[in-house]
């Protein structure tokens, strides 16, 4: 393999060598209704941010929940039996277990205070993803959106007529995972590129076959932006840029681990 | 929150809004014995790739393993009876699943052609890391570094030597998970940052408190530099500029969940 020389000045472009990772500060509250790629696209002329063909925006859960209305008050919420049993047994709020249960199709693992459970989705997660963080509002919380994917799609759409550029959209929530600490962004929705870049048949430099070599690429891309969105950061839509992609219809349901192969479900 | 431009052409530096992600490619096969971080300066040289305080070298386990001397032949490795039986089982070669025993604490759970073990370390992996790709020879494979944090900060000490700059070193393999699909690359290894940041007790922008809040940094960081390693690329070295930390004695020993800790251990 010969070397390739890395410009540092080299502006940054779809399938280059670098990438480039920018934080998209300033958006306004996001209320329910609200058309959220407008309010991206017009945040970015505002911060003379110009995307670019291939950008990948990576846009938080939470806002996407609340453009989508996906904020419930605590205070309606009555407690199941089965809600009040586990408020005991957690010492958590039994209005908030309410509120998690019903996101929930199955309980994968209960913990001292931890819930984690198989969402409607088939997202495995603590507490459905039902999350109070950046919820204006007392006893108010954000669910994730109905259907990601979709809202992935919709956003992208709406964002490359606005801009006239090739972009994904990744849908981005923070997970804890088992064995390590410690939360990253994951994709739980995705749009216009490929989720799960499947290397095998490849060969590695040695030239043997790699085997068993599926890389999650939105999952990556989604941790990466992590690195800038922080979680109180207020900075909610990040783009990177430069990565190499075909253009791809896979949606990020597609990550989920089918049941039948899942040793840990 | 007041918007705050974003300037495509501002230079990328320590702790400013944007990161940039480069390769460094070009690096020789490496050997049992080799300086590595020598031979990285070295290659930066010839790339004309300057280093700068604050970067992130995130470094593939793989080429930290061979200057270690962590390949093994499969060819002189008489399986244990522990390893023909799990061979049987998982059909895979048992000479393979010896130098994977001999790397493993405890078996976690083990599949149709899967072996979930924790390592020596603790990690919690497919086949304790033991890995043919990318290893010249047939029938040899690569181990984990005995102690990927002592390489990092090795690594990181020489680095800062050579190069005059603050640098910090993540040492990062490719890592399946539960429930979701395709690996991501992850810190095994680390010195000179923070590894997990602690928001508990800051402030969301509804003003709320954060509670469960840590993030993975060092897994964050091993993700996207993943973005350009791929896996048969040959790109081992990446640079992640821009990051906002604070200096660290921290070491990615810390991310492995204490035992009582873990739902899934």
């Amino acid at each position: 393999m010969r070397p390739r020389p890395v410009h540092l000045s080299s502006p940054a472009s779809c399938g280059k060598d670098s990438l480039q990772i920018f934080p998209l500060p300033g958006l306004p509250e996001i209320r329910r209704g609200q058309d959220l790629a407008a309010l991206i696209y017009r945040q970015s002329r505002r911060s003379r941010f110009a995307f670019a063909d291939c950008d990948v925006l990576i846009v938080a859960q939470k806002i996407v929940s609340k453009a989508e209305g996906r904020v419930v008050s605590l205070h309606g919420l009555k407690p199941s039996a089965d809600a009040l049993r586990l408020s005991r047994e957690l010492r958590q709020d039994s209005r908030f277990l309410e509120a998690v249960l019903r996101e929930t199709r199955r309980i994968v693992r209960r913990g001292p205070q931890t819930l984690i459970v198989e969402t409607h989705h088939g997202l495995v997660c603590a507490s459905a993803g039902v999350d109070r963080s950046n919820v204006p509002g007392k006893d108010r919380v954000a669910l994730l959106p109905r259907n990601p994917d979709a809202s992935a799609r919709k956003i992208a759409a709406r964002l490359r007529k606005l801009t006239g550029k090739r972009l994904a959209v990744v849908i981005s929530d923070t997970f804890g995972r088992p064995w390590r600490l410690g939360l990253t962004n994951v994709a739980i929705g995705a749009a216009g590129l490929p989720v799960l870049l499947d290397l095998r048949g490849s060969r590695d430099r040695a030239g043997k076959r790699l085997h068993a070599t599926i890389l999650a690429l939105a999952d990556d891309l989604a941790a990466a932006a992590g690195l800038l969105m922080g979680k109180g950061d207020g900075i909610p839509v990040v783009v990177i840029r430069g990565l190499r992609y075909p253009a791809s219809r896979d949606s990020a349901a597609r990550i989920i681990r089918p049941a039948s192969q899942d040793l840990f479900r």
